[in-house]
């Protein structure tokens, strides 16, 4: 309660001050083929719901000049991001800048959608510029790596970085796909309920529909270990096994993930693997998918991984194997690699230390089965 | 404990008499494509574990004639069926039996196997003639049509006429692969921990990998729902949706999957969806499989599920429009379709109450995004 002053108009000004203030200004920090597409929804929905956000949404755009023209300009003149989602037209609401700390400024909400590797760097510049009151929420899929070793969840690098809070949405979600308005789901893990509504609220659409699950670090973890599962089931589909064997390298690869949450990120409940987050996910990765299509190359073809992700991705790295790599990290310095032999599999066979014709053989004695 | 003779190789005559009287005799009551497939795992298992099994395994099948030779001549002599699952060789030990009842004669376990609209004439004609110890199990997807409407388990119609405890075996199993020695998962679903041990120790092999679950309806029960759920996953594809829609039809139907159990089976565990006759097997049909097929031509074509039957499935008929009228049956008794609205749309558009562009609409206030 706050005492209103004597005339009307005076009290009506004060109760549009107040409400302003509490209107919430979202800032996305990154502007790729996922950021931009989830631009387009924010961009329509705060405008929608003007009474609850600013409707001015700021995206951090990594500087390029694009044909002559910087890759800003060219968002806010023609409110189309041409390089990562050509196309598409965001909302002219929608407003590019090349400055992360200008872009933070007052915000109250940050989606974070930007490369894994670029995240830690990011929030150093953000550090001490953020609102004590503001909230995250991460989209991005894929671990942040310790210093010597082992892995560490994105939100818990903005948690520790920034002193926010951090939410996570992860799903089947295909950006151009999205962009399509094309029907589909996403699950938002957030510990806190009231904040997990006002994220819904910002995300949700008729054809993007949202799960809240409270289970918040096993629906990021499920983000990047259903990668190392795809290479799984990339070398099943190299080795020439049917839909039968498949299903199994992905069932085994789905309770592998199961029994990582419960060993390393206690609390974690079964039920979050049932979401978008969760099976829906990772069934898309290991049916379509790059880290699925090159695995299968590499079967195939002999090849190195390095030399077919420059053959196959234009020199783009694969989240899979490095995922692999880090998560044996964890399972060894436990000494746990029995306990998962399609992860321990699966990095061998990346790292050349195994021959993918072995990699059924693995799973022969899997403890799922005992 | 029992008296034992003086003279030590009568007491070794009677020990072996007790052995053997404790070894099980098995019975295939079917010999399909899966029916064949299992009689090879099981043949090769009882000869392998000579001291828990009679070696003979007793396998029924419906006669037909070949090429003017008897189908039971053709197994016993060649050791092949050359109808149902050619080019795979037989164990010698499996002997087909054109009677029913001759083949079921002091059968300790019974492994029901052959078209579902079958088992109810089947069991009547074995009623009176089964050992009350003898144990079933199921490997049939579908349920039993009450006579009225709604739906019986198979393995209660087992239990009913034959008074015996039936067990059920599910998972992501195509025959060919199976027979083929592909590596793949299967689920046991027995309430009873030692005989679903004695099962498992009958069907398990180094490449076909048995978990038994004690939530036996449940896992049943997935074996029928997800015909429903490869229809609607059809309809996804054969309306150009791309993979988040799919992921999202596929998750949608699971979810309803666990609903349906939750109300009509209580005591249905979540866990239980994860295993292979959960997940696994709905992924492989929602991919491959002839419900999701014939679905999609359904779209494209406009013909109606009866042409396309006799023109893609050379008259065979599919398992997911029946299951799903039967489940809308109990649905509509329960004043429950609001609840399942990706079951009730599949349903009203295979019975072309609802055109198929309408499908993506009816999920789009699902009540698991509320």
């Amino acid at each position: 309660m706050h005492c209103c002053a004597s005339k009307a108009s005076t009290f009506e000004a004060d109760d549009t001050r107040l409400r302003m203030s509490e209107k919430k200004r979202v800032c996305i920090v990154g502007s790729g083929n996922w950021g931009s597409a989830i631009a387009k929804i924010i961009g329509n929905n705060v405008v929608a719901m003007s009474d609850q956000f600013h409707t001015e949404v700021r995206m951090w755009v990594f500087e390029e000049m694009i044909n002559g023209r910087k890759l800003t300009e060219i968002i806010n003149q023609d409110h189309e991001n041409v390089k990562y989602l050509p196309g598409i037209k965001l909302p002219t609401n929608v407003v590019a800048i090349p400055d992360v700390k200008e872009s933070a400024k007052d915000a109250d909400i940050f989606v974070f959608v930007l490369p894994h590797q670029f995240m830690r760097n990011v929030c150093k510049q953000l550090q001490g510029g953020v609102k004590p009151t503001a909230v995250g929420i991460s989209l991005i899929k894929g671990f942040d790596v310790k210093e010597g070793g082992g892995i560490l969840l994105i939100t818990t690098v903005v948690r520790e970085v920034l002193n926010i809070p951090c939410a996570s949405l992860m799903g089947a979600n295909i950006a151009n796909e999205v962009a399509s308005e094309n029907y589909c789901e996403a699950t938002i893990g957030c510990k806190d309920p009231k904040n997990g509504q006002l994220l819904k609220t910002l995300f949700q659409t008729k054809y993007f529909r949202i799960v809240i699950s409270e289970d918040e670090d096993t629906v990021e973890v499920c983000g990047a270990l259903k990668n190392i599962v795809a290479v799984g089931a990339g070398f099943a589909d190299g080795l020439g096994f049917g839909d039968n064997t498949k299903a199994a390298v992905i069932r085994l690869g789905l309770m592998e993930m199961v029994n990582f949450c419960e060993v390393f990120y206690p609390g974690s409940q079964q039920a979050t693997f049932l979401e978008s987050c969760g099976i829906a996910d990772l069934v898309t990765t290991c049916y379509g998918g790059r880290n699925r299509k090159v695995a299968e190359a590499f079967v195939k073809t002999g090849k190195s991984i390095e030399v077919l992700e420059n053959e196959m991705l234009n020199g783009q790295k694969l989240q899979g194997p490095p995922t692999a790599y880090e998560v044996n990290y964890m399972l060894k310095s436990k000494m746990m690699e029995d306990r998962f032999p399609l992860f321990t599999a699966i990095h061998k066979i990346c790292k050349g230390e195994l021959k993918p014709d072995q990699f059924i053989e693995c799973l022969k004695n899997h403890p799922e089965h005992m």
